[in-house]
């Protein structure tokens, strides 16, 4: 049996290794992310309402509700799953600050949610009415299951924080109108974009209703079979090419692709399914080892939003879209929680550091859509009507398609439950933030501990045991980060080298007692594969679980830059630094020839974190330093 | 005063420093060009006709002139500038062969385009019907005035291959409807898609008449004010940014572009209008040095099909759009006649045999779209309803927007005009094929070449005389490329190395006398612009005028695959061979940090031009290799 009663996080699965803690159980207290997410809960939720409320988002499901005289709807096909994404975001926050505000936002918004679904069950401000569409007309690209999907999850969070409501029974009406249209014995379709699937399980495991499961399981299932209608970009955009359980390597569209797989690992690991489990397993790792960005960035092209082939990774035209990262994120942790495997914290902790971190502005009110890793001519501040480019080196406050930032802003204000996981024996910590721990083991025992760090700037990770019952042994389990050769553990004064992967400390711990792990931070030169075409000859740094870069905002040349790879990285007081070359290229009326070109002199290169990059104003930026 | 005696090409500057010579005056007789004009005229232009009666593309015309009840339209926007194309390249074909079917067919779809034209001149097929969207409603995405362009080209092909007709009258009626409707008083706007700027030019040439000049002037000028409405991929997508007059480089859509820039030249050429000119140079010796694939394809981005930044020229990612190509030719062969720079016949050299060449299968009934330099999984052969990927490495028969194809077809049609023009001296040989020819200098005396060469794959051209009055001194120029430092040039018995450029030899020649150029053939490495991160590390390797590449169907694994770099390239009887060694790469699950690889063993690597690649089956291929 589970722990029933704290307040759960947005994944809680019913079996697998790991049982996630409450958002109540762990709590960020100071540091990196504790900033990060009071800007959230202060500045993010009320500045996206904002855009919502002005673009009629919000009040879409007022005015349908109203009929079709009221005002047209606006936005795209998906916004209703914008404001669902952000109510779910205000539940996160509402449970972890108790702000009452968010609370009476949240009630009026389910009212006005409530307002537009029908009898039935069905639930979308642009299809259904006599004014409309029909219903599931479009579901290619109609959005409406995907759309379902976020209410769900908005259900799930609002319900695990303030407790069953109405916004769960909107939700629950929703999910059996899925399950009556699209059941056994109903339509055998699925939607253009997965999202409904890891939805349905989550209100499964919150209602225990099987139907929920078997749902979500039958469209895993069902797709694949290219039902949907064949598109430019092929089946693989929709991941409606191969089966979820042939497939070897996530492919298509980014965030598709990665929402199915949280879906499949959802169904898999609910139903007992080993076969599925492993079959997202190998796309996983087949991806990360050969699709996958440095900063952990998903999905290398701009066109389609997709990943490219296997080492296709230009890091001028890096889409690695923020959305990507986030799903990134979620699938991660669900590897981990189902296999216990902390290599999947080591993907969490990597994305969390450099795409996360890097997507939005100090102030919480601007943000990246897509990631790039070079940016070879400083973002141009547009205006005059001109819609931003969604990969220019620049954060926006919105964009025409704006999942990234409700998306953002739900893992923020959900953040705590990512940190540490109970096993059998005790406590795992995954992710290194100022925290504190309080919970039960599973035969009851209170356990606590206070979590307080540097990280990720600095390498030290201070533990101490502020519950045990001191009489029975329990486990304390520290991740080791994978770029951490040399890590030292102390514990009882005692200093004792420790190699990458997950230690444990099985103990009778005393309250009081102290655990220091220290994380070797000097920076280091990173090496690409040689398959990896577009940053051949080249090296990035790295310092902890930092990926650097070197940023201009006119004072150096970039494209000059030759970093001497014999001259190991060092640290300084104010960064990183490595000693570099600035060539003068020659100048060609034809590029291809034989380029003398002109060796620099060398001097030193100052590095600054990549999640730092483009907040002093327009830049120019290389995370892949080219050596002389 | 020109020659107007000879059957004109398509592009006939009335000022200009070198003459064009007319389409009967150059006759390509046999060789590398001569095979692909043949399968041009038996095999593409009929391939062609058939997709597009099957489309219902011709049919349109016809179908809308009987009402709205006839049938629904079909194909995009565009479709009408197809029919056009391919109607301008059965007329330079029906010119070059006097192929009788070839006319009746232009009759016939003559008489359907004047079935559908308004009484005011007005033609398109999508617009201005009763049950139709009204006349230039869209002027961003309707192609309207791109359409007329092409008609008029069409027109302009026709008169001047069988005389003046009824394609001209209609041609001339709908310029003439345009000059209402957007003359000096009229709406002062522009289309999205640049076409009609050069096409009223070069009525103007045809007809004499002033004031489709001035229109085209004045279209021209209009560009750049940002009068189409915003869009995503900015305004520079049209390249409606900045006035044609201030830009200094190519960017956005490659192809609307290139047809842009050869409209303001052929206004600059007309007018006298020397900053114009001057102003296309600089964007067009900027794109080349900095945004142009070493193949001379031009548009980086998938996305968008538009110019990259400086330098970001993704191998694997190029798109270098084969009517991108074709543009480059269109613009390059302008700037040849306007400034008699020989540079700019190396770029039509370059782009003929290395994006052109590539572009068309051997049996002229598929193509490619867009033209990689590095393809790292071999295309699947696609069916099932699947759209082909613009981009897969397969030459397809068709695609939904075809342009391409129409548009190799009118250059292959109309080849023979881009080899040889005249100047106040004499003649002047640009591109070399196996071609006999005969015209009158601007004195009227007549003078007569053959050139017989085995070129691209030999570095030999020999010319005879074969009229010359004997007695009046006149010359001869030929081109050395940019590449052939080396070059001899052998007259009477003497031979005499020649550098890059033009050569001139100027004498009272007589009948039968010899002139031989030989130009080196062995193989060379080519190194990037070390800002071109996507293939640093690399060498490509040419032979003459074609780039080469590396090709396997699977006997070898090029991602393996590092070049000796200090081992110069050999030729043997098949092909050119480099030295290279395999490398194992170390498989691992995270791609960055120290790859060891294992070098493997040194083996010959055998090469074949990059026009060649992917006419033996699904292949992968790179134009760059990794070097040691």
């Amino acid at each position: 049996m589970r722990n029933t009663q704290s307040i759960r996080g947005p994944v809680v699965p019913d079996r697998g290794l790991l049982r996630p803690l409450g958002t109540d159980e762990v709590r960020v207290v100071g540091g990196f992310w504790a900033v990060r997410q009071r800007v959230n809960g202060e500045a993010t939720l009320g500045h996206a309402l904002e855009w919502m409320d002005e673009l009629g988002w919000t009040g879409n499901f007022t005015s349908v509700a109203n009929g079709a005289g009221s005002r047209e709807r606006r936005g795209r096909e998906f916004s209703d799953s914008e404001v669902y994404k952000i109510v779910e975001a205000m539940s996160w926050e509402h449970g972890r600050s108790a702000n009452s505000d968010l609370d009476d936002r949240i009630d009026a918004l389910t009212s006005a949610f409530g307002a537009a679904q029908f009898e039935d069950g069905y639930l979308h401000t642009a299809f259904g009415r006599p004014w409309q569409r029909p219903r599931y007309s479009d579901l290619a690209w109609g959005h409406e299951l995907y759309c379902t999907g976020h209410l769900l999850q908005a259900a799930v969070a609002r319900t695990r924080t303030a407790g069953a409501g109405p916004l769960l029974d909107i939700a629950r009406r929703a999910a059996d109108h899925v399950c009556e249209v699209f059941g056994p014995d109903g339509s055998p379709a699925v939607c253009g974009h997965p999202e409904i699937e890891p939805a349905l399980v989550e209100l499964a495991r919150l209602t225990g209703e099987q139907r929920y499961l078997d749902q979500a399981a039958l469209f895993v299932d069902r797709r694949g079979y290219r039902t949907l209608p064949a598109h430019e970009f092929g089946w693989s955009y929709f991941n409606d090419d191969i089966p979820v359980r042939k497939a070897t390597v996530l492919r298509g569209h980014a965030v598709r692709s990665l929402y199915l797989a949280c879906g499949a690992v959802d169904v898999a690991v609910e139903t007992g399914d080993d076969d599925l489990l492993a079959a997202v397993i190998e796309q996983f790792d087949h991806t990360w080892s050969r699709r996958t960005h440095i900063t952990g960035g998903m999905g290398s092209r701009h066109q389609d939003e997709a990943f490219g082939d296997d080492f296709v990774l230009p890091a001028d035209r890096a889409y690695a879209e923020t959305c990507a990262g986030v799903a990134t994120i979620m699938l991660a942790q669900r590897l981990l929680l189902a296999t216990g495997d902390g290599r999947y914290a080591d993907v969490v902790d990597r994305v969390l550091h450099n795409l996360v971190a890097a997507a939005i502005s100090d102030d919480g009110r601007s943000f990246f859509y897509a990631n790039t890793l070079h940016q070879r001519t400083p973002a141009r501040a547009q205006g005059n009507g001109e819609r931003l480019d969604v990969g220019g080196g620049l954060r926006a406050p919105w964009f025409e398609v704006s999942c990234c930032l409700p998306n953002i802003a739900r893992l923020l204000a959900s953040l705590s439950s990512y940190l540490v996981t109970a096993d059998e024996t005790g406590l795992r910590l995954h992710q290194y933030a100022d925290c504190d721990v309080e919970t039960q083991l599973s035969d009851g025992r209170p356990v606590g501990l206070e979590v307080r760090t540097s990280y990720p700037d600095g390498g030290d990770v201070a533990l101490r045991v502020t519950r045990s019952d001191g009489g029975t042994p329990w486990s304390v389990s520290l991740r080791v980060p994978g770029w951490a050769a040399g890590a030292v553990l102390v514990l009882d004064h005692e200093r004792r080298p420790v190699a990458p992967g997950d230690v444990v400390l099985t103990r009778e711990w005393a309250v009081g007692q102290e655990i220091r792990l220290e994380l070797p931070m000097r920076p280091r030169f990173v090496r690409p594969d040689p398959r990896i075409d577009a940053v051949r000859g080249c090296v990035a740094i790295e310092r902890g679980p930092l990926v650097m870069c070197a940023e201009s905002l006119g004072e150096i040349d970039l494209d000059a830059l030759r970093v001497c790879a014999g001259h190991a990285p060092a640290q300084t007081g104010d960064g990183s630094v490595v000693r570099a070359r600035f060539d003068a290229a020659r100048e060609s009326s034809w590029p291809y020839g034989e380029p003398a070109g002109r060796p620099g002199t060398f001097a030193p290169l100052h590095l600054l974190p990549y999640h730092r990059w483009a907040r002093r104003g327009p830049a120019t930026m290389r995370v892949w330093l080219p050596t002389t």
